[in-house]
C-alpha cells in the first residue's frame, strides 16, 4: 500500500521554493506517492497562469509529482475561502490522507482556530467585500488572533473546509522559508525567490528554478500579462454588452457592472481602467477576478452549476502514480476524467472548456487544451 | 431656394467614379447642394469601412458634397432591398427631390420594373437565402426581366422602397463606366477603378483616386481587414458565447449558430473558418453580415428597436449645404442628431454608439467615433 500526501498548488510556474516545500512534504511524511492539486490556466488572482496547465503539469512531474490533478476553474480563481473549500473537496474525492502546505506562522492551529469561529458556512460560501477584516475581528475575538498573511489565511480555508466537509484529511503546515508570497524581488543570495520575482523578472532566474522551468522561461510565457493581450478582449466585451446581461456575470454585483462598463469607453489602456475601476471597498484581486469572469463570460449559473458539479481531471503521472491510482481509483467518489471528448465539452466541462479555449487562443496554439490531450506521463528515471 | 440631388454612398474609398458621379448628378439634375447619404464605419457587406466615417465624410465634402448624412448601421449593414428602404426613408425624412444612382443597365425603367412585381411587402423585408433566386424568378415572369448586377438590384430596392413608402422622389438612374463593381484588378488605363481594386491595390493608386483620398491612403487604412484584426475578437466572441445565446443574433437562424460556434473550435485561421462556414444556402456577404453581428452583439432586438426609431445623422456640410439645412431643417421628418451626448448613447444611438466604438477600438483611436464630435466643416474655397 503506497502513502500518499497531497499538495494544494498554483506552480506559476514550479521554482525552487515548489521543490523545496515537494521534498520536505514527502520526507516529512514518508510518503511513496506526492499528488499535486493544481490550478489549471488561471491562478487565484484572476489572471492567466504564466504557462498553461501541460507546461506546468510536466515542470511538476520533471521535479518529482506524481499525480497532477487539475483544480478546476471554479475552484481555482475564487476568494481564498472558495478556493480552499474547492481543493480539499476535490482531495477528499481522491481519498488522499494528508495535506502538507507552506504557512507564514507554523505555530498557529489552523485547525483549532476553525474550530473556535462561530461556524458561519452562510457567509463564509459567499463573497463579500468587508470578508478579510469582518472575518479578522470575529477571528481576533474568538481566539486572539489575526491573519494577515496569505498563506496563512487559505490555511484557515483548509481547515474550516476539513470541518465543513468532515474530511479524515490530516493538515500540516510547514514554516515558509526565504521569499515571502509578495516579494517583488529577486533576492541577493540563496536560491529560492517568489514565483512573482521570478515571473517579473527580466534578469536570469536558473538559480532560482529546476532545470525543467528554466528551459521553459527560456521559450517566453505562454501568454502575455492580462494587462496587454487580455484587455482588448476585455474592453471589446464591456463595450458590447449591456450592463444587464454583465450584472449576471459570477460576484459582479453593487453596480460594479456600470462603473466598469462606463470605464471602458473613457479608457483605453488596462492601467487607468483599473486607476477608475477600483475602490476601497474592493481588493485588486477581486475586481482583477470580477474582470476575468467577465471576460470569460462566466454567469452566476455556469459558476454556481460548474461548483455543484465538480469532476477529477488528472492532467500527469509517474509511475508510481498510476500504479497508486490503479489501486485507488475504484474508492474516487467524483468521476475522473482523464480524456475529455465533444460530449463532456457541451456537458459538465463546457465552463473549464471554455475558459481553456480562450487560454489556447491567447497563446495562439493551434492545438486545443483539452480534446485530443491524455495525462501526460513522466520518465520516472529516478524510479 | 437651392435645388437639391440625393446620392446614396459607401465611399469605401471616395475615387475618381465617385467624384464623375457626384459631377454628373448635379450637372444633369442642375442642382445647388448634393446631399450624400453615406455608410457609416461599416459598409454592406458586412465588414469594416477602409476609413471610418469622418475621414470619409472628408474625402466627399473635399470633392464637392455638400452635406453627408450617415446611413445608420440598421440600414447599412443588410441585404439590398433592406439597405435602399433604409437610405430611401432617410432621404424622404430630408425631403430630397432626386436620386442620382449608378447602374448597369441604365436602360431599365425601375419603378416601372417594381410596379409589376407583385407586391410582397412581408417577404422583401425579411431576409430570405433564396431571396436573390426567388426574386429573379417572381421578376422574370412578371417582366420578362432579370436582375444580376449588384447597382440593378439596389436600384430596384430603390424603386420599390419609393413605392412602399409613397416617396415624392425621383429616381435617375445613370449609366455606371469603366470599373464593373467586381473588378478586383485596377484597370491599365483611365482614371477609374472600383474601390475593391483600389482596396486590393499594393501599387500606386493616385490616378484613380482624388488627391484628398490619396493622402489618406498615404497614411493607411484606418482598420485591418475583417479576416485579420477582428477575426480574434469573433473567435473569442463564439468560443464564450452559448448556442443559446448566439441564436438571438440578428438573421442568425436555421442553426448557423451551432455551425458556426463548432467552426470556431476547429479552426484557427479566418479563411479555413469560412471554408468549414458556408454552404451554397447562403451568400459569402450574407455570411459575413452574421458573423459581424455577432462580433458586435447586435441582436434582433436591437436591430429592430434601431429600424424603428431612425435618426437623420449629420456628419458633415459646405457653406450651400449649411444654407440649405437652415431653410429646410424645420421640414425634416425625422429627429436629426448633430452631436452625440450620452443620453443619445444609452439611449436611441445605443446600437450606433455600440459598433462605432468597437471600430474605434480597432483603430486604436484614443478619440471616441461620436461623443465630442461636430459634423465637419468645408472650407468650400469653390463657393
Amino acid at each position: 500500500m503506497l502513502k500518499n500526501v497531497a499538495l494544494i498548488t498554483e506552480y506559476n510556474p514550479f521554482h525552487n521554493g515548489h521543490l523545496y516545500h515537494l521534498q520536505l512534504a514527502k520526507r516529512l511524511t514518508n510518503a511513496d506517492v506526492v499528488i499535486v492539486m493544481m490550478s489549471g490556466n488561471y491562478v487565484q488572482r484572476g489572471e492567466p497562469a504564466l504557462f498553461d496547465k501541460w507546461t506546468r503539469t510536466n515542470e511538476a512531474l520533471q521535479n518529482g509529482a506524481d499525480l497532477v490533478f487539475e483544480l478546476p476553474f471554479s475552484a481555482a480563481v475564487q476568494p481564498a475561502h472558495l478556493f480552499a473549500r474547492g481543493a480539499v473537496e476535490q482531495l477528499m474525492a481522491l481519498g488522499v490522507s494528508e495535506i502538507v502546505f507552506g504557512v507564514e506562522h507554523a505555530e498557529y492551529n489552523f485547525l483549532d482556530l476553525a474550530r473556535k469561529m462561530p461556524t458561519q458556512a452562510a457567509e463564509f460560501q459567499r463573497y463579500n467585500q468587508t470578508f478579510a477584516s469582518a472575518f479578522n475581528t470575529e477571528l481576533a475575538q474568538a481566539t486572539g488572533v489575526r491573519l494577515d498573511d496569505p498563506n496563512d489565511i487559505l490555511a484557515f480555508g483548509y481547515a474550516r473546509a476539513i470541518i465543513e466537509l468532515n474530511a479524515d484529511i490530516k493538515l500540516t503546515p510547514i514554516q515558509r522559508v526565504q521569499a515571502g508570497y509578495h516579494d517583488d524581488n529577486l533576492p541577493e543570495a540563496g536560491h529560492i525567490a517568489s514565483a512573482t520575482a521570478i515571473r517579473m523578472s527580466t534578469a536570469d532566474v536558473a538559480q532560482y528554478v529546476p532545470q525543467q522551468t528554466a528551459q521553459d522561461l527560456a521559450l517566453g510565457a505562454d501568454v502575455t500579462p492580462f494587462s496587454v493581450g487580455w484587455w482588448p478582449l476585455l474592453r471589446y466585451r464591456l463595450q458590447t454588452t449591456s450592463a444587464q446581461d454583465l450584472a449576471h456575470i459570477y460576484q459582479m454585483n453593487e453596480g460594479l457592472e456600470h462603473r466598469i462598463k462606463e470605464a471602458s469607453y473613457r479608457y483605453t489602456d488596462f492601467a487607468s481602467f483599473m486607476d477608475q475601476v477600483k475602490t476601497k471597498r474592493f481588493t485588486y484581486a477581486r475586481i482583477q477576478r470580477v474582470l476575468l469572469y467577465t471576460l470569460l463570460n462566466v454567469t452566476d449559473d455556469d459558476m454556481h452549476n460548474a461548483m455543484a458539479h465538480p469532476m477529477l481531471h488528472l492532467l500527469g503521472y509517474s509511475n508510481s502514480g498510476q500504479t497508486w491510482l490503479r489501486t485507488n481509483k475504484k474508492d474516487f467518489t467524483l468521476p475522473l476524467i482523464s480524456k475529455v471528448n465533444r460530449e463532456l465539452r457541451q456537458g459538465e466541462y463546457e465552463l473549464q472548456y471554455r475558459v481553456d479555449s480562450i487560454y489556447g487562443q491567447l497563446k495562439g496554439d493551434k492545438r486545443d487544451q483539452n480534446i485530443g490531450r491524455v495525462p501526460l506521463r513522466s520518465l520516472d528515471i529516478a524510479d
